[in-house]
């Protein structure tokens, strides 16, 4: 077998054979691959695709480049969930204790933010102590002793996958269907979980801009973890506004937190809810109520357990950002779109999020929202507040919002669309 | 300006602008754009094409990555030919001296074979003493002296493509025209050639396999020079069958020497008159007559005093294989065909080409061919011998000329087609 060969067969719009898939992500993985060579095929796979068989394959070799978790010691069934990433995205922090309240184990493997979203583990890391690495012993013991737990996934799975991801994110082979879909279920599947609810994001905020590309993507995982034996949903759900009324670390916390004291913004309630129904029922457990669990504090009640399993102080104040500068309303009249990405890069740019992996993040950094699509707003009235430590990075971000809102004339009837727009089992 | 996105923009079909491919350019040669990233660029390129503004800049900034050479001194007009590389191809040796002994200075820079086909130096370093490597001002004096010189390009010439073409060939991004075209035309322009013929083949021993490829590749390499002043014509030769009667480094040079001494297969002195004419009259000397100074002696003579002005010795012995197998006619009648690609591949394995840049070649090594097509064949005689110094190479060598050779029943009509299949000017 050579790699020439391999990547001029997908550059010439041939399938790929799995010995040619299984050998070529193994020889990456060692080292006997160069990456220049591992990205001209991604390039020739992003231009020419591949079908389900080859998607399949593929993510199966990268689940076997590493270690698999095994979950089956638990007394109860697991359940996880996967955000393909937007802005103000905060709810796995509400589900994952939700979920737990509700008698499913919920190992929740996250990642970092880069670019213009969010990410799980930087809004944890703004709890005073919370640590994001643990080890699998320690995993496993937060697990059982909360039913919930958010962490950092170990080196060990998929390191093929980790190896690749890096590799696209320089070379411009990200936007590929089969090589997203590959990577994210690859981690699923070797993290072991029993099922598993994926929230494809549709919109200017999400890496889906149609609903159509959305769909694939979604279909194409769902079948990948079917294929593997992972109970499998996605739900296709709206990113052309923001979630919520916060996208930044320590305030999408807060706002996760009132959340989980049984209020907060209607539409982050309405998602973590109808992903909380979907986990249950793949998990077996259709008849729990997790509306209830929200109301009772049963959900409150695994949150401040998990946090402080993981050295967090659930009490302590969070970080306030040193400056702030409101945005007011530029006219009077109903607010009909408040723009996603503009918000998602607004917030990183007040340092929310990281330039480079090796960035820090700011704690109270990003963008608060005073009103959403739908409301009337007044001329001059506040519409977002800008938080951040960095004031010279005011200008920046405004930039990045012009354009982001519109206001139609008073008595103008605009409902919101629905935040779940489909779904895909 | 950042790789990702101009990775991005040919990914997505764009045209790079000006400023893109500058950028990129330099930056690659520079080491500030990485081989993995320059290699999905390349395989964008492939994929989805360059346009002519795109290419010819492409070319210029290759150019500008080093030094330009510059032979407006001499007393005489500058004439070069470049092939796209084929078996048996070793008109280079014969023309040289030739287009020289008329009145042309002829500056070739030639490469080294790789895969099926043979290269220049090669053949000549099968020439007791004999030396490639020149300085710049060597190479003036050789060709102040002689009027010709075969040396290797310095390594000041296009060091972009010299990092590309070697990133290229193991990244399966080798076949794309926009950079086989801005490759060629970045050598021989920056080298200050006036005038330049192009040998563009077509068939199975050829990169390209189609008449349509080859009269692109050939449009667009007559562009860039064109463009850049020097006067560019193309002719698009034949390349199904071996050229002579001869694949493989010694047994090349045997054959140019009987062709410069007036005789030599008929297809070799044809393709050599038909290149050197047009040589000729790119270089302003329409009068001169080629065919005389074969007939006459004087490009032996120009031959012999450039061997020898480069160390090496015209009338030493030619190094002869150890070992020979003969290939018999596997029926009587009239052979119609000859597979070059089959016959570069037995050559290569034999030992007259390399697998990698860094291997050494067999000077004797190659096949030697007792009948072309249109030619009758009886069965069991001679039809090919096979040279080599490592006989456990024969099986491999016939396994590749397996289905090469067809025979037609005696009395068949076969006329063989002309070698110059198109000019393009």
């Amino acid at each position: 077998m050579d790699v020439i060969s391999v990547i001029r067969a997908k550059r010439d719009r041939a399938r790929l054979s799995d010995e040619q898939i299984d050998w070529v992500v193994d020889a990456y993985t060692r080292g006997a691959v160069a990456d220049e060579q591992m990205s001209a095929l991604a390039m020739a796979i992003l231009l020419n695709g591949m079908d389900r068989a080859e998607i399949a394959r593929w993510t199966a070799a990268m689940i076997a480049s590493g270690e698999r978790m095994d979950f089956s010691a638990l007394d109860r069934p697991t359940a996880d969930k996967h955000s393909t990433g937007g802005v103000g995205d905060k709810i796995t922090l509400p589900l994952a204790p939700l979920v737990a309240a509700c008698g499913a184990a919920v190992p929740q493997l996250s990642g970092r933010g880069l670019g213009h979203t969010g990410g799980t583990l930087d809004k944890l890391e703004s709890i005073p102590g919370w640590r994001a690495a643990l080890s699998n012993t320690e995993m496993l013991d937060v697990l059982r002793g909360t039913g919930a737990v958010i962490c950092a996934a170990g080196d060990g799975l998929a390191p093929a996958d980790r190896k690749l991801y890096a590799l696209r994110d320089v070379t411009g082979t990200v936007e590929s269907i089969p090589l997203i879909a590959s990577s994210i279920m690859s981690k699923k599947i070797a993290e072991g979980t029993g099922s598993l609810v994926l929230d494809v994001k549709v919109g200017s905020g999400a890496f889906m801009k149609t609903l159509e590309d959305a769909r694939e993507l979604a279909a194409t995982m769902v079948g990948l973890g079917t294929d593997h034996g992972v109970r499998t949903v996605a739900l296709l759900t709206d990113m052309s506004v923001p979630l919520g009324l916060t996208a930044g670390n320590a305030l999408e916390v807060r706002e996760s937190v009132e959340v989980l004291a049984g209020g907060g913004p209607a539409d982050v309630v309405d998602l973590t809810l109808a992903l909380a129904r979907d986990m249950l029922d793949a998990a077996g457990l259709p008849d729990a109520d997790p509306a209830k669990a929200l109301a009772d504090g049963s959900a409150m009640d695994v949150w401040r357990r998990m946090i402080r399993a993981q050295g967090g102080d659930p009490d302590a104040p969070l970080p306030i950002a040193a400056e702030r500068h409101v945005v007011p309303a530029p006219a009077t009249g109903v607010l009909t779109a408040l723009d996603a990405y503009a918000v998602g890069v607004a917030a990183w740019r007040l340092g929310a999020g990281r330039a480079r992996k090796e960035d820090a993040v700011q704690a109270g950094a990003g963008v608060e929202i005073h009103a959403k699509p739908g409301a009337p707003v007044r001329a001059g009235e506040p519409l977002l507040t800008l938080h951040t430590d960095t004031p010279e990075r005011f200008a920046y971000a405004l930039e990045a919002l012009e354009g982001a809102v519109t206001v139609a004339p008073e008595g103008t009837d605009f409902t919101p669309g629905p935040i779940v727009l489909d779904r895909i089992a």
